[in-house]
């Protein structure tokens, strides 16, 4: 099975990328292999101008199950008892989920099944998450002795700290419901609206400029974590360059005259 | 037009100051001229002592559309292609939104109409916001090729990431009711008990001891930024401080007394 | 008195240990005496091997009332009007806070009664809490003239600005179902089904492996703390030395093999 196998990729006229992870008999868990074709296909549509916005789905009853815990194990078996297997792993998973963050598309996870520990870490990575109403959320490392460490440094960054805790510390499922209450996805819907409605969110923004996008987004992330001064002068200076920019000028000559923008890169 | 009419004064007995944005035709943008008005009006009620609490309204369908796109394009025109005008305006922004942060007296939105954009980064610079159901917010940068990016500091400082991203990359208005729901604003209720609401929490507030009210707010946004540690650190020396100054022993004195306490400045 | 007086202690064979305010008469105030009890408790409980998790509880209508004001008053005697104390106190209380957060057992906090200023923050600081629908929540200082600085630092790391400062600035209380809106407790629900709930959510976690819940609570409030990339850098390492631990490789073991997991310290 290649790559492409495990995560199918589908590029509409508009510019939505619809990435697929496809390994369902494994519950899409992320492997060496999965983590390895997440990270190329985010870093390629990061670059690829073809692409201007991004959906994460699933095949199967499963999101994503977390880590590739057989796997894992047989890692156990080099001299250093898998030290440095699961030093690799935990790395290149932190780099994908990064990736996510940094990709400069906006990314939408679109959660039909279960999203478990770094599954569910993968749609707290994204920047927007819509599930269906029969998506579940846990992070259930505390039953295999495992804490999801990683998996809550995505978690506590989109929800507060409580909501972060009770599902660390009980590792039981959440209803897609009670994750949208929380914060941990934008909001849930019926299973077979979910599609049409990512797609309607993928369509509107694919329609704005990607050059504002990737401004926006890189600032959204880097802003965040400096204090307000620094957050102030720093996005002021993004909004100078973002003015003087083509499409800024075209953006606001088109709201005044009252017709449809033309971005650079449509 | 002087500030003055760009920007209604009015101060109550009790202490409640009364701002108005009333360029009505202009939708209440953030214009020079209305900058201007509030970077003084804010510095100067910091420094009266009549001014217990303001409330922040708007005059007009419109709370505040934002920057004043038309003079934003008029800037153009310098050699450098606006940068040194944008850079100008921006910080001048920047400079307005902190200084209701650090006014010393605590600043309630008042809410009635569309918050857009910077108007919208109004709303979430305030320390409480109570909103009109029929009031709605957005951040529409990317609609005009210009993203929120000054707007998401204050915004992304009030509610959840997704919550705030979804807002940034679709650009769509959310109701009064979504506002509250995700900590935009406090609550949401019938526009006719809107003024009536927020005098009566502007009197409450009033009623308390400015020392307090002013060593509370600066110290609650200092905190946020520190670490755990540091933080206990630094708010047990307020609570110190605070514990020696006048109106805490009154405070507690009268407490424990039964009665009413008289603060020093009232 | 004794501090067992003040502190009631009940340890389960399960390892759930119930720690109970038990000063009735002054509404479970964190005197010197209870902030000793308090600070006591937690550190003999995080070495304690037989506790798993632990419980707060409080006897009375009020499951904590703050700081003893009668007992901050007569501190003023000193010569230095109360400064020495004051630091003291202040410096003590933020050692037991701060004794909750870095205690190695997760601590749930029941809130049957009325928790306010200190001891609101008493139930900020712990890692979940279950509350009686008839349980209220206040930072009341500004009431007083002594602005709940302290507490906030716990309730500001809950519950998001606009919320925080609602509480800190009109200093009213909030009902439960508002307290688990907003994020400060988990959940409210009747006051007979309480003890139970609690019961069960500790009996749960306390069948976990107690290594595990103790390096993922401390990577929990560690890397809140963090940039995002330093975040992923420090939870990667924890996660490859829980790896290695025993526990996780009889968890993994016993999940792949489908049996139940026995911990090393069970």
């Amino acid at each position: 099975m290649t790559s492409s196998d495990f995560l199918l990729r589908e590029l509409s006229d508009e510019g939505v990328l619809r990435l697929t992870l496809n390994d369902v008999k494994r519950r899409n868990a992320l492997s060496e292999a999965m983590l390895g074709a997440l990270g190329t296909a985010f870093e390629e549509a990061g670059k690829d101008p073809a692409v201007r916005v991004i959906i994460l789905a699933a095949n199967g009853p499963a999101f994503c199950a977390g880590h590739d815990l057989k796997e894992m194990t047989a890692g156990r078996e080099g001299d250093d008892g898998g030290e440095a297997y699961f030093a690799k792993i935990m790395t290149m998973c932190s780099v994908v989920m990064q990736g996510i963050v940094n990709c400069p598309k906006p990314v939408i996870a679109e959660v039909t099944g279960i999203a478990t520990a770094a599954g569910c870490q993968l749609i707290a990575s994204c920047d927007l998450a819509i599930a269906a109403e029969s998506a579940q959320f846990s992070t259930p490392g505390v039953h295999i002795g495992l804490f999801c460490s990683t998996p809550m440094v995505a978690l506590s960054r989109n929800v507060v700290n409580k909501h972060a805790m009770e599902m660390l510390l009980n590792g039981d499922m959440i209803s897609a419901a009670r994750a949208a209450e929380i914060g941990l996805v934008n909001r849930a819907l019926a299973k077979d609206a979910l599609q049409e409605a990512t797609g309607e969110v993928a369509r509107k923004i694919a329609s704005k400029s990607s050059m504002t996008l990737a401004t926006g987004k890189r600032a959204f992330y880097a802003q965040r974590e400096m204090p307000l001064a620094e957050a102030y002068d720093y996005a002021s200076q993004v909004m100078v360059e973002n003015m003087l920019a083509r499409d800024a000028e075209e953006g606001i000559g088109a709201f005044i005259e009252k017709r449809q923008p033309q971005w650079q890169d449509a």
